[in-house]
């Protein structure tokens, strides 16, 4: 089964993202808009259970942290996708290291840069007139996150929650 | 904010529901296949972390059960609904129960039927012809249950996994 992991933000923020979504995101309907924590990969219902574990240890071990969208930003001409970029963040940094090394490390195609997707597989001069003026837009939004989501993905390409995982000790 | 309470059952059951869906569902692209165990109820943030944590306490009260998927159904003429019916069940009728008394107490539509929706908002003809080749099928799917998950609901109608809750103790 293929599984990922992400974070949610709040609803406020989820609901900004789908305004945008809804007209740039060929997965809009896949997926709530989310914070990728750790790309796709697969994993058999055995050794899930495993990883659940190490995973349940990672999000004790951190604690609630603040994350800020400041800008609308571009991954263009790498892929055609426009986001909302979330300022970098050692705690951030410091989970998204913990969720991608030992027994969870995985291949990485890319640096990691948390961001929230609002637009994807866009033609070239859709990616470039959308992000010409999405980036004269501001945006300024902080919240804090206190946890994070396991997910696989179903034959028709969406997602469902396996398991969401509090940061922190638990009150 | 308006939250509701589901189970999601296997991989493999939520996709057979979906192979039904995808035609017949309106919710399709709204939320995956699910039993849902509590309807749609408004709470404001403040409100919800209370109730949080009673359902907490009602999962780890609930040890996993087995369910039973053996028919297809239909609401029809209440609702045009067509549904896998589960088995009747005490566990997962004492689960329903409790998550729909006390501070979690709701008004009730109808009766509890345990049941996954495939087919909805149908108009008459198409629920009727529909169920009746359903109908004459067989599905006979069991599995076991070891959580359920508190949603809300997004601006454009999407459904959002808040909390997943373990049954029984946490191993």
């Amino acid at each position: 089964m293929r599984y990922g992991i992400a974070i949610f933000p709040s609803k406020k923020l989820q609901d900004i993202a789908n305004s945008y979504r809804k007209r740039y995101d060929a997965h809009y309907s896949k997926i709530p808009p989310h914070l990728t924590l750790k790309e796709a990969f697969e994993a058999d219902e055995e050794d899930i259970k495993g990883l659940v574990k190490d995973i349940r240890k990672i999000a004790k071990e951190t604690n609630p942290f603040s994350i800020e969208v400041y800008k609308f930003s571009s991954f263009y001409p790498v892929t055609n996708t426009i986001y909302m970029k979330v300022k970098e963040n050692g705690e951030l940094e410091n989970l998204h290291e913990k969720l991608n090394s030992g027994k969870l490390a995985a291949a990485r195609k890319y640096q990691f840069v948390p961001h929230i997707t609002i637009g994807q597989e866009l033609d070239n001069d859709e990616c470039s007139d959308v992000y010409g003026r999405l980036r004269l837009e501001t945006i300024n939004h902080e919240e804090t996150i206190d946890r994070f989501s396991l997910l696989y993905q179903l034959e028709n390409g969406t997602w469902t929650v396996y398991e969401t995982f509090l940061l922190g000790k638990e009150d």
